[in-house]
């Protein structure tokens, strides 16, 4: 039976949320903020009653654009007295290159070149204060670097300078020797038409690319990969299988639509549940980090109570994925379903390839027909994950 | 003015075309076939009078699965015989692992093992074929490699079966000495409710992890990157970045639902405009392949109509897209749009980044409202490109 | 606690199967049929097993197209004694316009004459059939009625076909004295390109145009609207509202893709949860229909599991909505969010039109920056459906 | 051939624009705005020297919230000599339900009941103003009509407020004697995560259970539709068809994804062929109005180019439609494709039901095989659309 006790968040759930999730004020592309500022402050002490692990945020979140070097310091060390006092933590941090209109055409792909050099700039100075106040994790949302129409962006082009900023910022962090590893996020569009590297997929190929491959990895969150129809836990299944799950955003997206940001749980409720199985088994040891946006609609009683949500909804899948997977009766399942067989290489143990053309069984006296005949059981398999899911049994 | 001989196809153009697809019967998930079956001898000549400069196929497609050796190398001579009265090449073929039943589950991460020794061996008969009739590329769509429920497949694991093929298949061309390349043709669904490898960027990133990645490209659909809502020039442009774009399916979509395969420039015409200008600048110098399907209201002269209806509308577009390039107002508009400025590296020449770090002017005196005043200028661009496409300028 | 009691379906539940649901044999776009043919007598057998109370036909899956009089008796005869021996009924029966070759541009609105008399003529014969065996509801699917490219339909001119179709086929029911009524069941599109009536919100709208208004309402398909993206709940309760909803297919679908057609409650769970939370409450008497395919990878154990799951699912589903409507909390929460509000009339009892323009407290005083303080709390309504759901409430 | 003469825009052409269209800052959901504020009398200037017949508004686009009554008269006194001076109509008006916080849960179905109280009144307030200035149309989009949670709004109540909404705002302009039309504007999501009235078919649907349902008809937007993946000039045929197609919002939308306004003839640029050709031979005779947004990478003179490039867009296809209408050739092809056919009654003159129920050529003697040999035809009539649109014919 689930327990409330195993619903309540610890920080050993490792449970964090960015600064923007929560301080949201609810502007949107038709209507103006409904709600008020929410100094960090008081974001990371709510988020620490909550049971929160830590936050992590955008340098103009904590900083305002623009701000003197006194202010700057000023606003660190509010937010450091937070951190200290609750023991929150700050495992990752990112860089605003998308609000300040000087950005509209990018950051690191801007075809403006001094805008470039500002975005590199701009990443640089805060890596430094990421790196003072903890953080592992540095995530690049490169959500202006796009286009909306054909000529505007020459995209090989836009790829070199995107190689060269993070070469660039590769080489930063090691020279500063500082122990930071870098978290592509991948989106298809919104706020562009389109966006470079719209995918964990593309993102992945990219990352090859660089000088420091080994320093970079992705920042996969939910609803982007939803926004291109992809099914998420296939696409955090292949980040892992590259080594390259570096950090995880999780949110909730009603489908292909624009960029919802619900908490999580909410949307695809099956394929939370697939992904939560899948970080719990496969080995990610990285913050559960939430970024959503609590609706417009709410006060600030109505974002915490979201913000509580996802944490809540994130247990009970945890508890329910397990019990899914510590059932006998699944476990024959599986092995009815060939999950077995597919563990097992196709290549016997010591056989070479000449063995495989040498096998008559695996091709001249093959009975496809007959093969065909057995049945997968996933819909059984499947029934019982549901089963699971909702807690009848 | 165009003329209608520069819309006339020839050889040199590099039209090619499945047999699958003007042999297309019309079949669906709710109708039986409309045509008869297409002789693939009389497809080789239709086409050769059509001015393409080749075909392709699956196994099956020339050989009907399960002919006996005697069968199929009448059915190999006939086609031979086609081809050498034509003049037609073979520049690329493929296996069908997704008709037969024994399939239903996929073909190299089939969770029957067995199945995927058959896949194997399938795909590596297929292969002496494909280099003896000349091929020098060959496509690979995993269209079953995937699942509909979550706990049917482990991804990693099948990801894992999924490089062991590949491995396997490139010891092969290798130890053979062909001159053959592999193409992954990535798909995000159907006919599996979600596939492996679901875009051109997952198909990258995987590559990469082969033992011979040199071997391995991708040869991206217009309309399966698009049933991803992804724009297909941007996902082009980055294999082409890769170095990876090894051939490419020409068709058209229109927009996110089932696969249409509808002829070239159906679907999104401004999408293929911008394909054009790219294929045609990029250096991409491999066969124009047409994989689409006329569809089942169509009788033969339909069929021909419409594979005559692609060809013309590349030629078209390619006319379109050079005027565009050379038009002297394009240029200095791409001026303005500062794609030239895009072109130059973010670091200057023999800057490092200790000079960038020491540059106030990138930072501490960037005026960001300044800059942010400059307008992009891509919407008159884009209205010169609107002009050229529609042949108003 | 959930009892497995509550969970095995009875005919009282009024589950309903198309006899081509199970007994489809998993032929596909790309592949071939993986299960041999299902014998209707068989399947109303089984399903009366699993607690069906019924299923339902197109005419082509009960007596083979083309079959002679005498054969068709035969057929009808064997599956009338399955019906008596189990006491499964047949609430609703259909027409099969778009397997046969000949349907290749639609039925009603074929480009072609001969083949809209023809369509109109095998509706006719099936509607006696389907009275004679019990039905009340006449489900017309128009999936093969739209194109594939733009001058290939006069969309308007085929609307009157299709009005003029339905007045007939209405005029012969009303003749014939039958207690039939026919629900028109949209889908946006697969297999054409788009498909006339494309949602519930279109046919809605046609039907207002009909002679007979009256006889004709919808019969949404789960699936099929969220195809378009659109909340299948939402759809419902404006088919309920228009007093509409004569019918309902049940199954499920990932989002925007090819028609999947998968078991009730795969798919978006968490609108499963609310549709059937609607149609508890919403007054719906009719049959819960489940349309789905079982997947191919299946055999027949897996075909019937796949039956079991979805009535399990929807019973799951039926108690969860009953103990979140039930509980205290929740009504609170729900008075809390406005709903209560909601239900009240925007004029007042006895207030006329000029009483609200003279209320200034409705706008002149209005205080609209301080309304808006007013969180609506909607978060937490939705945490608490979601512990429902998930049982853990 | 194409003249610059025939591609400039006059007042005859009709066309309209919002003064939000070109007066957007370019604020998006992750950007501040990267324009100033337009003067709405300079918008009417320079959309007059563009060739545009009027302007639409917004109350808020001409009178800031919260304005004063002498500050409203002096903005609309403003307004009105621009008018004047320039010649240009305000064939249309709506009203701003979405902006304020206040509206946060909608306008005509908040849950709150005096905001749907404020949202009457200011809609009220606006029609006075609308038909002051000659507008005979009254546009009403209900952006913020809707949910991001199931249990939020209870549908069939909201569309009752809705309908309450309508019947009043009716009985209004009834009894002031206005000559004004409403027409509703749907949409399937964004800025709510799903919208009430999602679709021209919804709308549709509801209107007819309006009081006065000859008062109300629609106003599509191109990209509202294509949002949801549907056939635009589809929707526009069945609006049309239904004889309420009241007014037209033109703009351009690549796909399924968040609200991207580009200008017409962006995004899908075959189907802005197939609607302009629709609305030319379809009797609308209404304002060609544009809603669109200037992408923000855009300054003021991007701007202007983009709302120019919207008119001549129009035009150039408004130009190809007519001569693909014209051709000889085009003619042929449409009867090959049994367009002529399609506008033949399916019962013939004087025909009875009895009559095609005896008629035995219908059913009885009719050789499905053979007729279904008949090809369409489709696929040449399109090529012969994609030479007229790209102007090679």
């Amino acid at each position: 039976m689930t327990s409330e006790t195993n619903l309540t968040p610890t920080p050993a759930d490792k449970f964090t949320f960015g600064l923007w999730t929560v301080g949201w004020q609810g502007r949107d592309p038709f209507g103006d903020a409904t709600r008020a500022p929410l100094d960090p402050v008081e974001s990371v002490n709510r988020l620490a009653e909550l049971g929160a692990y830590g936050v992590t945020f955008h340098d103009d979140d904590l900083i305002p654009f623009g701000s003197s070097d006194a202010e700057r310091d000023a606003h660190i060390k509010r937010f450091r007295q937070a951190l200290d006092a609750t023991g929150m933590k700050v495992p990752m941090a990112t860089t605003n290159l998308f609000t300040h209109p000087v950005f509209k055409d990018g950051g690191f792909t801007s075809n403006v070149r001094e805008v470039r050099r500002f975005a590199l700039r701009k990443v640089i100075r805060n890596i430094d204060l990421a790196v003072e106040l903890g953080a592992e994790t540095y995530v690049a949302w490169g959500g202006r670097e796009g286009a909306e129409s054909g000529g505007a962006k020459d995209v090989r082009v836009a790829l070199d300078r995107m190689k060269e900023a993070f070469d660039i910022l590769g080489q930063y962090v090691t020279e500063q020797g500082y122990q930071l590893r870098f978290a592509v996020e991948p989106k298809p569009n919104e706020p562009r038409g389109d966006i470079l590297l719209p995918t964990v997929g593309h993102a992945l190929a990219f990352i090859n690319s660089l000088e420091r491959p080994e320093m970079v990895g992705v920042n996969p969150e939910v609803g982007h990969e939803q926004m291109a129809g992809l099914n998420f836990p296939h696409g955090i299944a292949q980040a892992l299988w590259h080594g390259k799950l570096f950090h995880i955003d999780l949110n909730g997206q009603t489908g292909i639509k624009y960029d919802q940001d619900l908490r999580f749980g909410a949307g695809d409720l099956r394929s939370a549940f697939w992904l939560v199985d899948l970080l719990e088994r496969g080995g990610y040891q990285g913050p559960r980090h939430f970024d959503f946006k609590p609706p417009r609609t709410e006060d600030m009683s109505g974002v915490w109570a979201s913000a509580a949500g996802g944490m809540r909804n994130y247990l009970i899948l945890k508890e329910r994925a397990a019990a899914f997977r510590a059932n006998p009766v699944v476990q024959e399942a599986l092995r009815a379903s060939g999950l077995d067989e597919l563990a097992q290489t196709t290549l016997g143990a010591g056989e070479s390839l000449a063995d495989l053309i040498a096998d008559r069984s695996a091709y001249e006296d093959f009975d496809a027909d007959a093969v065909a005949e057995r049945g997968m059981a996933f819909e059984a398999l499947d029934q019982l994950a549901m089963d699971h899911l909702l807690g009848v049994r």
